[in-house]
């Protein structure tokens, strides 16, 4: 299961955090460094307090339109450049699963507009959305931000203009989690 | 993880095989029972050839309208007159997960009628979807369905309709496995 990501808080692992806030609900406990392993393994990590899974998938809301607009802005992650990251795990509400497929789709953008308030900061922050409710984990979504230190700025309105939508009713907890990559890359 | 399920195609089970065959693509092994899991441990099963494993998940498509529809007609599984079940898995191709949220959901519903067709048969013959893709199964979806003896026609119906339509354009493997119960159920 290559689609499958996990990010394992402990002491090890490129990723030093330096900054981790519970926004709504309970916290998750405060670690140093974040690991991240791809397919079956959880990644080994010294220290480990807690590990979070996703998986990649198919798009579920947004249109043929969108998703032609999203390919030709997007970068993808890893740039050289994109050293500052942010890792957000969001649950929605009961209320919010047991609304019908229109009917989440109408809150997410023809009122919220997750999809255009995303494309504003492309391709600055680049991210994957991993889908967690469905594997029974405390997060429904992993959100993985990467971007420029100088975009920090852009990426704290991005996530101040989705908090501020009608979709946000829905999330009933909500972390995040800031990080530097220690690892100089390719 | 509790929306997860297992089917485990063996000699052990209280599933009779009574007919297994491919539709489109590559056979599955012909085995005699199918024992079913809910939960995170694969059941043990005499002589098992194969699991295929899937879970429940929020709706993809439907919407309130359909929702309500679907809610006030249907009957749940384990009914005592439902001594028959059918199990289909299938895969969608490529093609398919590329396209849209849109675009999959006009040939699902306004061009297929999918969720209208499977309305025709309630309450008579009751479901249960299991999505696999995301766990990198070799079918992308598993649909159980249990009916009493009875209606097996009305399955056939179905099951032509939905073939005929242009979804089925989309399934690139298909394999039907015809069951009986053994157990008399309370």
């Amino acid at each position: 299961m290559t689609n499958k990501y996990y990010f394992v808080g402990g002491q090890q692992g490129p990723w030093k955090v330096t900054g981790m806030s519970a926004y709504r609900g309970a916290e998750l406990t405060v670690v140093e460094r974040i690991e991240i392993g791809n397919g079956e393994q959880v990644p080994a990590a010294t220290g480990a307090r807690w590990t979070l899974a996703g998986f990649t998938s198919n798009v579920r809301y947004a249109t043929g339109a969108e998703i032609k607009e999203l390919k030709a802005r997007q970068q993808g992650l890893g740039r050289p450049e994109a050293t500052s990251a942010v890792l957000i795990p969001i649950r929605k509400s009961a209320k919010w699963w047991e609304l019908a497929q229109d009917e989440r789709r109408a809150i997410f953008e023809e009122t919220s507009h997750h999809t255009a308030i995303g494309m504003d900061y492309l391709p600055a922050i680049a991210r994957r959305l991993h889908h967690s409710r469905d594997l029974g984990e405390p997060f429904d979504f992993l959100t993985w931000f990467e971007f420029a230190p100088e975009h920090a700025p852009a990426f704290d309105e991005l996530l101040a203009r989705l908090r501020a939508s009608k979709e946000w009713d829905y999330v009933d907890r909500e972390v995040k989690i800031r990080l530097t990559g220690l690892k100089p890359k390719a």
